[in-house]
């Protein structure tokens, strides 16, 4: 995706590798949407942490720091005695996987390059074979990207008005994201449209990373607090949902998402108003058969009852200093707790389409298009 | 209501009168929930500026802060030339209504203080005739809140979970308050229940004032991000939802309140969980004939692209120190701008009843019991 940095406009990756330096080069997204800078791990321990830190995030960004974080484990390895190099390779293995424990991305994407690595028969070729697989890993996930761009494009109209929850953009995946890859793709086409971004509350992905990059990529948008979408909608000024999934029922349609977002479907079927989905191959659950059973989250209390920002004026609107201060305020009654579901389960009565790398289906029509949607037993 | 500062509890009402002083006590707002402050304004100008700077917010409470600021005007007239005082008493009601010009309440209550004092022959009969019916003016405000508790608190049964969303409690009134009223009566009869506050974003109102009342109360509640409500719909943890309104159609039944209880009212008759809404009589709208035609206040957009708060560390869940910073952070993108509606209007369609001071009444009944609700025309 393209950034403007000091007026230059360039092309990033969330996720890439240095070969010269064997290092996996990260947004520190953290920073964002005050300070944008790209970070190197010097060895697979960083790249562990940078996934622990939330310095990446997202699903298909996730998985692809930890091939890269494999490979790069793989290429520090000195010497030739493939048994020594096996086990150090299981160390690596198992300190990118408990990065994040409970994230399915990290695995499934390791397993893919262990797998790939098994073709070599010298710790070189291996270590060759590691890189390649994790970089194929992170292409695939860019072409996804690009074939949801390509079937979603065909729903957005000139003069639409869009609205999107949290963030499922390029930041999340290795490149274009999965519910703004519509957006950019229509873009490209030459469509103008408008983008409201839901703030997202309690992390405010929306009005922080979702609008940065939209922002970057000079969509016309709007943050809203999430309160309002249901009074746009009322007063006709919504045309379309896109939202994103962090695991879908292949079953069932269900469609697990960051919080409010079931809410936002409830709105849009009260206002028939069209709810799509755009979701990676990797995040269809094929095994669970109700979506009641999807444990949800409770993340902790201080999310809720607080803000994470730069110190600032509130009338000046405009560009705060690269300098400000971060900073946490507590903004609720500080003798309140809070309770903090960090994730929603929408049923599929109320999704109009799910857009998947492989066109637009039905959330009904998951289950018999199994085999195109890549699910191999 | 009852607040307790450094262990001692004491009765408070959010707006009253000190009379050896001739001056308005007010609860200072701005600083809730983060400390607790009476002040105490010197003369009518200082009056009007409370009302103005948000010192005081409220339906109810700027009502009598005006009726109070009138008093306090009038008993601050030296001499007893009635025509001087006659224009005197001009000059103050134009101050106090030009302190928050698109308010009702503030000029419904300063006229009904102007009718009492005709009856006065001496300035210093009218000096005291004034006073009188401010005091009127605050005491019917209380009654009228503890008749809605009376009404309210019979939909209160052991056990429930109740949400509410923004601040319709005993701050916004003299006392006790409209949406909070029935759980105070309920807490008042032994009943046990809980009560989730909606953030309400992006004032936060529900977070920092309805969390602090109910802790001053010591009712069981915890915070929810607004996003959170349907969730707990969804996993059948919201029995009741009792929201206050800032202007309902007397016509048509069509609640105008804060924005996002629109969102709570489509998301409880899809759960099927009883919707109320507890009003004052002075915020029925006997004119309007459509609720479309209300106009929805476009607020400053920083309200939506950061919060303020005091600068705290995110793991202490704890009471922060009086003496913390208060700031405003920034959290969205810099770049980005925002939409803010700050009301939005729920169809009576999904309200369940509308809890008065006169007794619970379907939206649609109100116009047939307009004698009864105040309606003298």
């Amino acid at each position: 995706m393209n950034v403007t940095v000091r007026g230059r406009t360039q092309h990033f990756r969330t996720v890439a590798f240095n070969r010269a330096r064997n290092s996996v080069l990260l947004v520190e997204q953290r920073l964002l949407p005050h300070e944008f800078k790209i970070g190197a791990t010097k060895n697979f321990r960083e790249t562990a942490g940078a996934i622990r830190d939330m310095v990446v995030r997202g699903a298909g960004a996730i998985g692809a720091t930890a091939a890269y974080g494999l490979a790069q484990g793989a290429l520090a390895f000195r010497g030739s005695d493939l048994e020594k190099f096996s086990r150090h390779i299981e160390a690596v293995y198992q300190t990118l996987k408990a990065a994040r424990p409970t994230a399915v991305d990290p695995v499934n994407a390791m397993n893919g390059v262990r797998a790939a690595m098994r073709a070599g028969q010298t710790v070189e070729e291996q270590q060759s074979l590691a890189l390649a697989a994790a970089e194929e890993f992170a292409n695939e996930d860019v072409r996804h990207c690009e074939q949801i761009g390509q079937h979603g494009t065909k729903l957005i109209r000139n003069g639409m008005r869009i609205l999107t929850h949290c963030n499922a953009g390029w930041l999340a995946f290795v490149d274009i994201g999965t519910a703004t890859a519509p957006m950019f793709a229509a873009q490209a086409q030459g469509k103008k449209f408008h983008v409201f971004c839901d703030e997202t509350r309690p992390r405010s992905q929306g009005a922080t990373l979702t609008a940065w990059e939209l922002a970057q990529q000079k969509i016309s948008h709007q943050i809203i607090a999430d309160n309002a979408a249901g009074h746009l909608m009322q007063r006709g000024e919504i045309d379309l949902v896109i939202v994103g999934s962090d695991r879908t029922l292949g079953r069932t349609g269900e469609v697990t998402n960051k919080i409010g977002t079931y809410t936002k479907a409830v709105l849009a079927a009260r206002h028939k108003i069209p709810f799509y989905v755009a979701i990676p191959l990797s995040t269809i659950d094929w095994n669970l058969k109700r979506g009641f059973d999807i444990p949800i989250e409770e993340r902790h209390e201080s999310e809720v009852l607080g803000a994470w920002g730069v110190i600032s004026n509130p009338q000046s609107a405009n560009r705060s200093p690269q300098s400000a201060r971060r900073a946490y305020v507590r903004v609720a009654n500080p003798a309140s707790r809070a309770r903090n579901p960090g994730f929603d389960v929408t049923p599929p009565g109320l999704i109009t389409g799910i857009i998947t790398p492989a066109g637009i289906f039905k959330p009904g029509e998951l289950w018999r298009q199994r085999r195109e949607l890549g699910f191999t037993r």
